[in-house]
């Protein structure tokens, strides 16, 4: 026992049936703590139930799990349990253009966004001054099809150093191969320039242009080897009209893409996001 | 024991403390249910509890009621039980304008909107047409500072006569006396056609056009003697420009109106509303 | 002459050159004209100039006409001009789900929508009763593979026979023949319940559960042969998340499905869409 | 004669009378210019004229100025001749928080905000940092009820030694003089955090999580002496719930604040906003 109150996450995964909700509130008892915020999801398409939960205890992460251990034994679930105030560490890959990284620092620097970046990898040289004001490690590679392989190889070099949790790439703008995309599945989240899944692959600005539409976004996704098609975790739209050229839609969508993939952060960093197949659970 | 499933709501305020969520759950596996959703809130500001869950059981309400009575009434908890599939009773008040009630009676009767509506009670004759053609009774009279107390007598003995559990003032434009305000508290829900606390009053549209306001809104709520300042239920807002004249700016808000005030309608039929001092807790 | 003031609106298309909004307004000029409104576009993609503008002038039709005479025959314009008071001639496509017509009536009987509408023509007879409260004439006939030829016949002899300039398809839910639709080329407007150029074809709110987007949508757009590709007018989209079934996303994209075709009919029926290519050009 | 192509922004306001777009389309074409985009609006309230257009030509400023000047005359007109491509010499105050400015510096840097910022000026020193990595010149003066008319000199002296033609108080938290706000008047820019005209002066987030409103928002407006009641430029609002404590309002709300600022400073720089009385028009 730690003496002190702290507030744990507890996140679960199970195949749903009757009394599992009863039956972690009971471990929770048991572990001496008070449920602040729950959310519970059961779903139709896949028969799994998913639960978020974050506990007030003075118990300290042993005490915890052992009040856990015959519940989360018996629903045969996947679960994490962590404390809320510890920050996600996270890998960030970029290239030149800064919006999203400028984002994603200054809200992580404000005390808005719970991640620590040990390292931003990038194919670029021109960011480094940027991540350098946030005191973030900023190191580059030219990415070329000849070093793509060893770009790649590094980013697993660091995932590993570094006990990376979350990759994100902030505009990265290079395809991960499919053995990275494997690599990384369920921890990497990309930003697309456009509503998915309208716009996928290259320039989505100009074909929203040619396509006359009168909404453009940004959609933060998983990342898999099946391009623009990963679980879709945050979406957002702006009105645009006919007068607006492709270089104009262009600098608009980008206040769209630097929020949506801030969001989708947050959201993974505060344990929010689960995967049920192909769709995300996301509890608010 | 009705033999057959069937899907019921329970809704729990009391005062917060360890374990409630584990004391209702296991109520719940006493009643030989499945909980189907479950959602749950602290007030800080407060320190009360809420809680919304649907359960799925064969037991009858006696059955229910049964196994919660000890969880209750230790908990010393306000609840209501009910089936999910019972339609609220709804009385209607309203007087020319016609957009929230069209929009009222369109979506309860394509299954959207699961209210029951005894009456429409007018204080013009303008839409007894439109509430004809949906085949809902009714019943209008002038209001004049003469009229006034019988019409707001009328009202009450309706609410009497068909158990009325929601007064919707759409767009019903009168201002209803403290003892009625007092008669209703949190079971009457008016629409504002302002973005409140913004251009509360007369007029909100001149209002808005006045101040020049690059947003116009719409704010269901629930009616209090302090006049546009009940709690807030639904909040939506529009954009609008310098170039549009109070005549549109009334007719664009329309939209905001309807869809606020069926929203909110929507909400409180699904048990989903729940007063917290002067603010709402809403579980979507 | 005709002594008394009226608005008339003016539509302009022609390429693109120095001196046309100068070459306009002198028309506007010698028609003694003041001019209310104005609105230009010149179109990067196709070279084209797009001009909307409201004339207040107590010259009639002819005398206008002679004034913009040697003006639009200088530019080899094609243009339009009518009283801003006359309602658009309007048929609607519809079949079972009332939605969008229901708003479409509403708004028109509100005074919100200037269409006059001769008939509303059905593939099924359920909304008969919504028309004739409306005051609507109402004719059904089933469509059938058979009857399908038959049925697209009629809709030119209406369109003939009240001498129609829009068909709007309010959830008509048939597609239309490679020769209906070169016939109604430009005039008619069809309502997707997708964020359009997502989720093309039948069911696409089943399309969106299974993506797990975050924003569902509708789009309002011309109708060509080439299925839910013609030219957007009109897009709105509202977030939706995991819990909601395909039948909730159904009953939620209503009010988008609605609001966004009643949007597009009043566009149109104000003359601000104009065709440029594939893209329109909207004038707000 | 420049000999080259070059893009003016003409603006003029006027009262209202027949044939201004002609005389001023006319004196475009003397200036052997194309009018590559217009815009105009008369208003109602006050009679007045508004136009922005801009024009392609190769005449220069003097060439331009002697073609306008007998139109304008005869308008008694104010009006304004730039080039496109000038940037707006801004200066910003600031204080504490940095999401505002870093919005701000951010896109200027990126050549989405066409402005030039000589002095960040602020009453704390913590923006240094930020404004050096811009390489924007920084000056931190405290702010006391002593120091106050100082300070306020202080940024007199900088708009006149810059020749400055905005202020942008970007969560600058000081209220201006009296005498300071009308020296301004018209070309000072402040971003309240609310979603005006609710939520006045001081803590509108806690104002708004105690009136328990479902959307928070931000507001930018031209600064008067009359707090928080100047002429509005821009206004956004994001959706909240019960959920969210004041700490998570005030953190949801930088988003909506810095974009809100961003865009009215946009505006502003491109000249797209106009003073009618209370209420501004802006062109987009």
């Amino acid at each position: 026992m730690s003496n002190e109150h702290q507030i744990w996450v507890l996140t679960i995964g199970c195949n749903d049936r009757p009394g599992i909700v009863h039956a972690v509130s009971g471990a929770c008892v048991a572990a001496d703590g008070n449920i602040v915020e729950c959310q519970q999801f059961s779903s139709e398409d896949s028969g799994r139930f998913f639960m978020r939960l974050t506990l007030d205890t003075v118990l300290d992460r042993a005490g915890i799990e052992a009040a856990l251990a015959p519940v989360v034994e018996d629903l045969d679930a996947s679960w994490e349990l962590d404390l809320v105030s510890r920050p996600t560490r996270t890998l960030v890959l970029a290239s030149k253009a800064g919006h999203c990284l400028n984002d994603l620092l200054f809200r992580q620097r404000s005390g808005h966004l719970n991640i620590e970046i040990p390292r931003v990898l990038a194919n670029h040289p021109d960011l480094g001054g940027l991540a350098g004001f946030y005191g973030i490690d900023f190191e580059d590679h030219a990415v070329t099809p000849e070093t793509k392989p060893a770009f790649e190889a590094r980013i697993l070099e660091l995932v590993d150093e570094f006990d990376i949790e979350l990759v994100v790439l902030a505009r990265y703008m290079q395809i991960l191969s499919p053995g990275l995309c494997e690599a990384l599945s369920g921890r990497a989240i990309n930003i697309h320039h456009s509503f998915l899944p309208g716009f996928k692959g290259a320039n989505p600005y100009r074909q929203a242009h040619n396509r006359g539409v009168k909404l453009i976004g940004a959609t933060a996704h998983f990342v898999t080897s099946d391009l623009d098609e990963g679980p879709i975790i945050e979406q957002n739209v702006v009105r645009v009209d006919h007068s607006q050229s492709v270089t104009q839609l262009t600098s608009i969508g980008q206040d769209e893409e630097s929020r949506t993939l801030t969001e989708a952060v947050k959201l993974f960093a505060e344990r929010r996001v689960f995967l049920d197949g192909h769709r995300t659970i996301i509890f608010r």
